[in-house]
């Protein structure tokens, strides 16, 4: 065994030196008008980069305005956030709550109470969100006019009533 | 919808306010003499305190000395570190390295390579730990003579050719 290095280039690939330097995803697949609130939402997908198929983990940053997606809840899909920098409104059928860095939350699959979050403050916000990947699962949205179709990888959106955006 | 507000106690369940003030479990299940090296571990199960069922997030502190566990795999168990506070050692096949804030490692399931993490630091170590529950899944340890026969909700460990400790 070698001695105790601190992670260079040949680190193995199960680790992550600097996980915000991992490609990034910006914006969502949703059609205008509910792609602009979340259009500069930044997703690194951690888990994704070190080959766990079970479940998502990625770093997400909202810039200041940036919502993480419009308020919804899954039908199967278990969801989990914790705030690593800044501070998040989450938006739920309960209210507001605002989230500070090291506070999580949780969203267990089939309860119908859509949330999102919001960053309302004028500093970026960073958090962790991890989510299982149960086959046929569906989100549901609160106030969006959208039907998410589970198409291989991503979602294709439709009109509730199933007509085409 | 209320305006809002800082979390307080009525903030509802899925949210974790204070998550280091969840029930603390100490140590492991493990015969001695395995138990030693992880005897001041603490964990705080934050998925389960929202009612998460697929997949657990738990908030794991070790104090300078504590390793995470024997070093081990899993069959079918995906997991997923992420260092929140102080430095770990990651020590696997590939050697030992030194895991920072902001750092994080996965180990996919049915890969051969143990892991574990020791603080090897003079100041305790803070990090989220991430896995999935997929029935079937055993645990195998790369020095320890240790088979973990999962037992409801917990490991119950013998030797490794099945004889009781």
């Amino acid at each position: 065994m070698s001695s105790t290095k601190t992670p260079d280039r040949t680190t193995p690939p199960y680790i992550l030196v600097d996980p915000g330097s991992l490609p990034a995803r910006i914006g969502t697949g949703y059609p205008a008008p509910y792609a602009e609130a979340c259009a500069n939402r930044i997703k690194r997908a951690l888990g994704n980069a070190v080959g766990l198929k079970s479940f998502g983990v990625n770093l997400t940053e909202l810039p200041p305005g940036t919502w993480s997606s419009q308020r919804h809840w899954h039908s199967r899909q278990d969801e989990f956030v914790y705030v690593l920098e800044g501070e998040l409104v989450l938006v739920t059928d309960d209210g507001e709550f605002t989230l500070k860095r090291g506070m999580a939350a949780g969203f267990p699959a089939g309860k119908p109470n859509g949330h999102h979050l919001i960053n309302r403050s004028p500093r970026p916000a960073v958090y962790l969100e991890i989510g299982d990947r149960p086959a046929g699962d569906q989100g549901f949205y609160s106030e969006a006019d959208l039907a998410a179709h589970p198409n291989e990888s991503k979602n294709t959106f439709t009109h509730r009533d199933g007509q085409p955006y």
